[in-house]
């Protein structure tokens, strides 16, 4: 099965052979792909190799001279040290692809996997929160993620101290899911290194879909946040501050479709601050895993075993702008920008454009890892 | 101005003369009149002196021979110890009732008030929750109280301990108002003491619909807790368990279309369990005074000076029972209920009704204190 077999009016399949994983790797690592800019490629020019053809002159209409796509060679070490490490590229379409992530329209084109890639087939519910946890949001979160592994949900986090890790820990017997910033073979923090193992080691699994190797730095937090709450039907925030990335990663789970949910705590306890936002705002209250299973949707179908056909990628809303002239407004807007943070309301004057046309690149460009949002909504240059 | 002036088509005025006022008062003081049952009689035979005159003939239709009003004597001697503790009467209809609690069904006929009556025609919140209230909660009492005072809301509560003490104290300045279970010239606990006496001393109120010189016993409280609500337009619940009173508040405060709020607590602190269930139910969370603030409706009009003409009393639903069924139907439900408590759905099957028929029988009976509800809903006589 070759990608010539394809064209634009054909749904795309996952990779089958060696030659299209190497396609859809070169393709997604090149420079300026993304994976919502990976998927309109794809439905442009119906397959990798194509889209890699037509990225050279695509990057010209938005002013880019000497473009040159992610060289073989790089892929191919990437693809090696996966093999060294153990891992397994799931690709969107393939059977262990979990399902509500595909429906993202910036669904990662493809996750490297470490650990029982059965468990992706459960319910999954993500139980995500602070860092610097109080031992009463530790016992509620090891509370929750025990009695939904128990309920037969398996618990998706990021592997993070504090809640995250309090979560991965106590459902470690019905296999959980921990998605990494950073490669899939990086452990971080290192505190978690036996965490991390005996998630692998009970039938759990470790994902990322940062190249191999890859050391997580500030911009993957919140790219790799969308996975979490993609993965699952529903995100419960533990304990989370006013202005915390959790915060964030709750407000894009309700973009996502997702089911929100968060414990309370007292007004007068600073760490409950981000949670009782989110209840006020129309999260629903957690008190037990009760609350949160009774919240759920019914669990999917199991999907079954083996490739299946990419469902068509989510259809993109009729004003959508092609992607030249989104390539050229990404453009500006990273012209415009610096180190310093710049409020959006000054952005979208500097530019002269439609607040209606710049949030959603600057969406892009969040998830792409090019802008940083800062506390307050300050938008920032991430240094490349 | 007679009662004879007014027949059941021409909506009733509240009394005027030391002879009306008196017939108001034997007639809500007769045995079997609770408020309720005062303005269907009202409604029925057009004055309180016609009402007196109707008494006997509407209990023997009930099953209750040789029935009398209440004997003359016995309001002289309230009136009279009224005066002494420098209560003033406040009548339904007067231009200084409060206008939310006029609208109530089962609005109380009367008010006996101590201090200044100016406050009732402020907007009012009521902030209420738990006797054993812990440390933060009294803070965030204080803390909500002081800020709706100094932003021009009068804090009703019901002067326990706990809770409602810390939110009188911290309301002092704006006047603040006390509704009391018992007599209004009854200071119940003990401990309050001075703090009741500085309600009346800062320009605040302390009322009551009970008879002077009472003490309050438990069946008093519910009854009670309607009043707090029906004056407020929204109910704020500070600290209050899952099975508790303040609860129960809130639930009439919703049937009454009071907005109803509650502060969140951490759901392994027991004593948040309450006001995280309202929360989950649909209560607004609050975080601040400014969040209560946002979720009341705009201040009513000031009332204007004077005895205003009594609206005519909330139209009962066009299946209202008639008051001989209804009669008869709280006599049944008085027969078989005792000191021993039975659940609502035993004492239905017993009964052989409608449990559409006994509900609001029963609630007719608790707020008239014969019928007790007792935690986890079971129906005990209140011994008389």
């Amino acid at each position: 099965m070759r990608d010539e077999d394809y064209s634009s009016t054909h749904p795309p399949l996952p990779p089958t052979t060696e030659d299209d994983r190497v396609a859809w790797l070169r393709l997604l690592r090149s420079r300026r792909v993304g994976p919502t800019t990976f998927w309109k490629l794809m439905a442009d020019h119906g397959t990798a190799q194509r889209s890699l053809e037509a990225l050279p002159e695509v990057a010209r209409a938005a002013g880019v001279e000497g473009y040159s796509p992610c060289p073989e060679g790089v892929v191919l070490a990437e693809m090696k040290a996966a093999r060294m490490a153990g891992a397994r590229m799931i690709c969107r379409g393939d059977g262990a692809y979990p399902r509500a992530l595909a429906a993202l329209p910036d669904a990662p084109p493809l996750l490297w996997a470490i650990g029982s890639a059965e468990v992706l087939s459960k319910p999954m519910v993500a139980v995500v929160g602070a860092r610097n946890a109080s031992s009463l949001g530790l016992r509620m979160a090891r509370s929750l993620a025990g009695d939904l592994g128990a309920a037969g949900y398996v618990v998706v986090s990021g592997l993070a101290r504090g809640i995250d890790a309090a979560a991965h820990g106590a459902a470690l017997e019905g296999g959980t899911v921990a998605v990494l910033a950073g490669g899939v073979d990086v452990v971080y923090p290192a505190e978690n290194a036996r965490l991390s193992d005996e998630i692998v080691a009970k039938d759990g699994l470790r994902l990322s879909e940062q190249p191999m190797r890859i050391q997580p730095v500030a911009r993957h937090f919140p790219v790799r946040n969308r996975i979490i709450s993609g993965m699952a039907s529903g995100v419960v925030v533990v304990e989370a501050a006013a202005k915390s990335g959790s915060l964030i990663t709750a407000r894009n789970a309700l973009d996502q479709g997702r089911e929100v949910m968060a414990v309370p705590g007292h007004p007068l306890d600073g760490r409950a601050g981000g949670c009782n936002i989110l209840i006020r705002d129309g999260a629903k209250l957690v008190r037990s895993a009760e609350d949160i299973i009774e919240q759920l949707p019914p669990p999917p179908e199991p999907p079954g075993q083996g490739a299946v056909p990419l469902e068509v990628p989510p259809e993109p809303p009729k004003d959508r702008r092609t992607l030249q002239q989104a390539a050229a407004l990404h453009q500006q807007i990273l012209d415009r920008l610096g180190p310093s943070p710049v409020s959006e309301d000054q952005l979208i004057r500097d530019l002269g454009a439609a607040a209606k046309a710049v949030s959603p690149a600057l969406t892009d460009l969040e998830l792409e890892g090019r802008v940083q949002r800062q506390p307050g909504g300050m938008l920032a240059l991430v240094p490349r």
